[in-house]
Parts: structure tokens; C-alpha cells; sequence
């Protein structure tokens, strides 16, 4: 399984390292056309004291930022959860190609429910969507996430 | 007009000041409980090459950089534009209590159409919403501005 989704095993690994930062446990990491690892970040809007710091956002900047283009054509996002509408609409705006999640978002999904942004005919580009990429492990870092949260604040 | 909106008025400079970038034409401000004017901002894509600069985006960040929080309950934002659902969703999660927007975007607007961002019942926080705010003055801005752009590349 690991060996089939490096990619998403490392936004696994950056998802882990924010729930040992306190942070919601997500990850994101960016493919390049080339198919190596261009951008990778975890979750860390408390440690930013920015509501805007999700792992994909943070990833996109800092692949943007690498590639000196505000569009990213023929990369590919791997991340740990269903984006939210933000980062959904990010990943429309940075001309992603294939979005690869874990976990769906029933409560604030972007795409699955609610807003279903990639459903909507106003937007410019959709990429091709993947969902329950190694979700069994996204599901089991968040449960427990919530769970310590929970058992602390009791 | 002006003095009833001073909010609003610096968001269209900032407007002004992005056309004269060759960005988007559209400018943000965020004003603090006490009535001050916290950040602002202009979309500066292109400039920084990153997707994610709106200037709804830039100025939240700038005003929670400078707050030290991620949230700005009690915070008003002025946009000259709609915000998109990307925008919406952030103004949601930094918990802005009022929003002031100029122009609609029946095109990529992320509230009166397509998404439409706070309908969503699974949103946690909406704010306040008042458009049609110096709409005019607004809509002239962008109108101009890919006027031009259309005019340049003919």
C-alpha cells in the first residue's frame, strides 16, 4: 500500500508531525509533472495564527514559489483529507491535474458535500478527483486527534 | 458617498493601486472593533506569483499577523468585489463579524451564485452581509481595466 502512494505516505507523515505540533492532523504534498516531490507541508494555522495555513494551501504557495508561476498545469496534490471549499477553490485557481484525497470531510468537505465546489459550472478547471486514497490511516490520525483533544478538555 | 463608506473608499484605492499593477482590480480592508483600519490590501497575484493572493486573503492574513490570532471576531472587512468561495470560506473560518462587497460577481462570486458559501448549513460562522457597497465606483474599476486588457491584446 505504502510502497504504491509514496506520496500520500509522506503527507501522512506531515499530517502526523501536526498533530504533534497540536495542530489538526492534514497533510498535502505536491507531485511535479516530473514526478518528484515538489512541495510538502502539514497543517499549522494555530502555529501561524493564520486561518488560511491548511496543509494544501501552504503546499500550492510554496510549489508556486518554487516554480515562479502562480499555475501549477501537470502537477498533482495528494492530501489527507477532502479540502475544504478554500483549498478546493485554491487548487481550481492553480490549475492542478489530479487531486488524490484520503479521508472525506462529511461535516466541512468542499467537494463531497455542501459547497461541492469542483460541481459548480461557474469554475474555470476541475481536476480529475480521487478519494479514499489510504484513508484508513487519515481516518485513524484524526479520530485519535479528537479523541486526545477530547479526553484532555473533560 | 465617500464619507459614509472611508472603509470601502480605501479598499477601491487599493483597487486602483492593483489596475495599476496590471493586477485584477480589486482592494480589501479590515476594520478592527474600535472603527480603525487594520490591513489592507490589493490582489497582487501575478506579483507574487501566488494564486492564493486575493485581497481578501492578504488583508485577513496581514490583520492576523498583526492581531497575533487566527481569528478577528469583532472585525469588518470592505471588499470592492464579491469574494469567491475561496475568500468566503476564509472570511468564515477567521470569523469576520461583518462583510461590506461593492460589485457582485455573477461570474466567479462565491456567494449570490454558484456556491453560495453561507447558505451552507456545515459552515460553523457567517458573517453579517451587506453589498452593493459604492458598487459604481467598483464596477468601473474592473470594467476599465479589462477594457483595456481586451483593447491590448486585439
Amino acid at each position: 500500500m505504502i510502497d504504491r502512494f509514496p506520496a500520500m505516505q509522506r503527507a501522512l507523515d506531515e499530517a502526523t508531525a501536526a498533530a504533534e505540533r497540536g495542530e489538526v492532523p492534514v497533510g498535502a504534498v505536491l507531485v511535479s509533472p516530473d514526478g518528484a516531490i515538489c512541495a510538502s507541508a502539514g497543517n499549522q494555522t494555530l502555529a501561524d495564527r493564520d486561518p488560511s495555513a491548511h496543509a494544501e494551501m501552504l503546499a500550492i504557495r510554496k510549489a508556486c514559489a518554487k516554480v515562479g508561476s502562480e499555475r501549477l498545469p501537470g502537477f498533482d496534490l495528494y492530501v489527507t483529507l477532502e479540502p475544504c471549499a478554500m483549498c478546493a477553490a485554491l487548487i481550481s485557481y492553480a490549475r492542478i491535474r489530479r487531486l488524490y484525497f484520503g479521508a472525506s470531510d462529511p461535516k466541512s468537505g468542499g467537494l463531497t458535500v455542501g459547497p461541492k465546489l469542483f460541481s459548480q459550472p461557474t469554475l474555470h478547471h476541475r481536476p480529475e478527483v480521487y478519494g479514499g486514497i489510504m484513508e484508513r490511516e487519515a481516518s485513524e490520525l484524526l479520530k485519535d486527534f479528537f479523541q486526545q483533544k477530547r479526553a484532555h478538555s473533560e
